[in-house]
């Protein structure tokens, strides 16, 4: 591993790579410098450009509505990325994971929100010592749950932030909005070595209902929810500061309920084509984020006029959404995946592709897509400006 | 990261581990020695004794059948696993990707087939350094590839091993049988620096049909062309020293054919749910081999009396093939999965699964899940006996 191929904020995150919780990473599949086109592959790209537009056109929406972002960083698992975000306003990130946070804390992450339960001695105890290092919160949805974090607090002579999760229609984890909501709140507030900071109301079933108007009602409905739930604690004396949910479909929704006023959106940053697929108020594509994320691939084989083979497959790319798309050959369809390879069909087109040409992919779901990559090979005007290191990949618990 | 903490064959690969072409990882959720209860989740664990007997079986049966194996690495992506399979006769194992391979030489595996295309001057080069470390074969099915190869080969001093693919009804890479191929293997034979090695002829998509009989027919029609091939071959003065395919579904009639001499079986040594759903003989279900590989996770809420919620989604089991099943609780039902988190349906069961619970999800597709962990978690007896890192975890290039 050479140390000068790394580039922002990669630098000062290697050393610490294989420390606890951090996971360290292949070798590139680039150099700073490299054309595009020598980029070996298959390799996980940033479009800079594109990526850059998308995280100010979220900073420029959130501040003028008048509320706050902590972008999710379960998509992007860099700290990096983490950085930019709050260089242009974040409050801080959201991760789903101890170790996620681990990761990102360590690589200079000062605030994270643990967007999830954590049960079990082990997590609880490591996102504790975490909270000596970095801001930390945390969600819970169960009584025993909450004392089990609150005596690891305790004993640790820290106090953790939490949010009591309300199930808002995701049909996941969280309590019923109201009453059951009202109790475990009130546990929260009285335990000590926990800080009731707000509900966790995030509605996930939402995000990719395609319609417009049928979306909005969706956060219409959770909203409600929250608000009253948020007015039942208001009358027993307890606020809340922080009124957390939202993601890349709805977000625009949340920031405008007057209820919530902390936005989780974690996918504008890259966009898929699944969140692609949403659309907007006038019955038109969702085009307020751009596509900036791809997965670099090389024609492998050639074996037939309709057919070629790509050199990425499940390995490469998450296919939970479906297939990836194409960026620059529209007629070009991928049509199945196996562990190492895609296959594509080229009856529609005239494409030309020969063994050794190169393709961008629009990955169908980002978050497991970035996953499955040690390092985001950064593109400007066609050339690799920089190498971003996913120090997050992989951790899972 | 603790060195001492690495069981069989793992501390002489870690000092490597930020190598070029080897991942590295997170540190292992688990200590040797620990229950299993104690085990961090999700983590992905082998019960060795149904591994063991897994391994045990197939080289009894393959030596029986008078054929050779050459195991395909790219289910384990673990040199301990490889080494362990050498052991017991196999003649070396099959990756398919040159970094995948990388990892693999340099954790001591002496004999690597890339069973696969390897397009691109880069990769190439890598492939061609390799074989100064280890014995190296690969495969071609165009011949501007073929020439490619043979100039870095010829540049190193260095003579690659190359098989012909042919398509034998799989529908993806590889020349035709027949005359395509017969061309193509002449080309090869008279390149500087390859070496006509023989014939890769495996039908990926024969593996998963259901039918016991359907799925030999299908065999007996690949044999069919790869036998004519060799044939034909043979009456130019070619001689093909190894005829190369099968996977842990049909593995038995390419034994049988008299035409394959080396078989490239990967995922017996796990099986999962989708290889499961295979019929023997007699209708019933396919059991030669046993699960030996299971996603451990945890109940994290619990949040409706049918529903519980794990802590392992898309980032820890893979579900291209379908959801994972429970390995202990067959009335329990995996409903979906989003990226951290499982949802399962109580309905139909009576198990009591409390917040904190822990349980063993069989993967749908064994490869893609655990290309998404950096450990096996070794278990015997309930105990913690070995942690083996998958050093070629996210090798995709």
């Amino acid at each position: 591993m050479d140390a000068t191929r790394i580039g922002v904020g990669g630098a000062g995150t290697m050393g610490r790579g294989i420390a606890q919780g951090m996971s360290a990473m292949c070798d590139p599949a680039a150099e700073i410098g490299l054309p595009l086109t020598d980029v070996d592959t298959p390799a996980l790209v940033i479009d800079l450009d594109a990526f850059e537009r998308n995280l100010a056109e979220m900073a420029k929406r959130v501040s003028a509505a008048g509320v706050r972002i902590r972008p999710h960083a379960k998509t992007h698992k860099c700290a990096v990325i983490a950085r930019q975000q709050m260089a242009l306003g974040a409050v801080g990130v959201c991760c789903q994971k101890v170790s996620e946070a681990e990761a990102l804390v360590r690589a200079g992450v000062p605030d994270v929100l643990v967007s999830n339960q954590v049960v079990g001695r082990r997590k609880i105890d490591r996102l504790v010592a975490l909270a000596r290092e970095a801001r930390m919160g945390v969600c819970v949805d169960d009584a025993g749950n909450a004392v089990a974090l609150g005596e690891a607090a305790s004993a640790a002579g820290i106090t953790l932030d939490v949010l009591v999760e309300i199930d808002v229609g995701a049909g996941r984890c969280g309590v019923a909005p109201g009453d059951e909501a009202l109790a475990l709140a009130r546990g929260v507030a009285s335990i000590d070595g926990l800080r009731f900071a707000g509900l966790q109301a995030y509605h996930g079933r939402a995000q990719h209902i395609r319609d417009y108007a049928e979306r909005e009602r969706a956060i219409e409905s959770a909203a409600s929810m929250t608000r009253a739930t948020v007015a039942a604690l208001a009358r027993t004396g307890i606020e809340c500061e922080t009124v957390a949910g939202a993601g890349t479909g709805t977000w625009q929704f949340e920031a405008a309920s007057g209820i919530y006023n902390e936005l989780q959106a974690g996918s504008y940053v890259f966009m898929d084509v699944d969140y692609a697929k949403n659309l907007d108020a006038a019955g038109g594509p969702f085009a307020d984020f751009e596509h900036s994320l791809f997965v670099y691939s090389t024609v492998m084989s050639r074996p037939a006029r309709e057919r070629a083979v790509l050199d990425a497959g499940l390995k490469a790319f998450a296919t939970d959404c479906g297939m990836p798309r194409m960026a620059d050959l529209e007629s070009v369809v991928v049509l199945n995946a196996s562990d190492e390879h895609a296959v594509v069909d080229l009856t529609a087109s005239n494409a030309n592709l020969g063994v050794g040409d190169k393709v961008r992919l629009i990955p169908g779901h980002c978050d497991p897509t970035v996953n499955l990559h040690d390092w985001y090979v950064c593109v400007r005007d066609n050339r690799v400006e920089a190498l971003w290191p996913i120090v997050a990949r992989g951790c899972v618990w």
